[in-house]
């Protein structure tokens, strides 16, 4: 039976039918709120059924298990930071504006997403390419995670281009500072913690920027806050 | 005889035995250089054997496995850390120039000590304290852990007293962005690459050091580089 519904399952999504992908958006939505509120490893299929008001067995026209669930949400998730950080790159802001708005806005992805998003890169995350673990699931997301990089990596350069920062190591050095600075915070930033996810993220843009800027003293951090 | 073998072990290292810590302490440095070599996961008990120039059975009487060895390399490698950075802390030197001193040092030792101290912020470092898996190892790295993150928080609030550092955001946030700067290294620098760890250190320690300086200006790379 459950091999039917597989099959069901990867036409409806294939096939590409909106109503179906509508249904499945809700889901994930869905997940993504019971994960929130209980953690992802006391939540079941059962609370994220009973949050959309049906049983189980209907979920399993949508997903085969919390697994696939999981994957689903993170990667909305992951890809939602990916078009934002494109779009802020292809934006019209001064390049130190660019780089400061992607530091808060992965900080606050961290906390609106809390905690699956630091899930994943706690015990998921591939740290040497998608060939290891061979699932589609750690193939797309080690795409996004590099769309991500090329996004920070494009935006420093356009930094150094401009002789807006100082070439204080290489672009890809440089980058992996910022990203890493942020991404930390899947060790020790809470969302009911004493510090908001807009604080954290404002204070790290401003170390990141008078870092890098060739005259820290043109940072005003209040522009855009 | 394995049970045998484990009570001498214990006896001869809680009896405190000089030159039993002696050569268990040289295992340790062989350990460290295979695991280097060789990378954890494909070093072997035998292949430590061969860089002492002893047998697998001899080792026996140090250590209980491979895991084990990896523990006492790590700790060790840790607790050379920690003291290192405590000497830092407790030093004449100004405070910007010791929150440098202290990112340079601990971004060297993973070039030093890689991979294993890598492997084991990757894999091993525990994100909820000791209670979470109840090895003797496990709560002695949380200490080890709280002791380093101690230093930082300390020199971070030194620097906040006297008003050289900006208060950006609380003394604990501002650790956390300091170390998470360097701790993300785990996930992409390696010691065959193109930049040194002492060019990733040099880089960071100016970011993080303009970035949190009340008068950035005040700042040159070169004193003590």
């Amino acid at each position: 039976m459950s091999s039917q519904i597989g099959r069901r399952r990867q036409a409806a999504l294939s096939g590409g039918r909106d109503g179906y992908k509508e249904r499945r958006k809700k889901l994930i939505d869905a997940a993504a709120s019971v994960f929130r509120e209980k953690g992802y490893g006391a939540a079941s299929l059962g609370d994220v059924a009973n949050a959309l008001g049906t049983d189980r067995a209907s979920l399993y026209y949508y997903v085969s298990s919390k697994e696939e669930l999981f994957h689903a949400v993170v990667f909305q998730a992951a890809e939602d930071n990916v078009v934002r950080a494109e779009a802020i790159r292809d934006g019209d802001l001064p390049v130190a504006r660019k780089l400061a708005a992607l530091v808060r806005e992965l900080m606050l992805s961290y906390e609106k997403h809390y905690p699956y998003l630091f899930v994943y890169i706690q015990e998921k995350m591939s740290m040497f390419g998608p060939e290891e673990e061979g699932s589609e699931w750690t193939a797309d997301m080690w795409d996004l995670n590099r769309r991500y990089e090329d996004v920070v990596l494009a935006v420093v350069q356009q930094g150094l281009d401009e002789g807006v920062f100082k070439a204080l190591a290489t672009p890809r050095v440089l980058s992996y500072g910022v990203i890493g600075m942020v991404n930390w915070s899947h060790r020790w930033f809470r969302p009911e913690g004493s510090v908001t996810a807009r604080e954290v993220g404002d204070a790290f843009a401003e170390i990141v920027l008078k870092g890098l800027l060739a005259d820290p003293d043109s940072w005003s951090p209040d522009e855009d806050a």
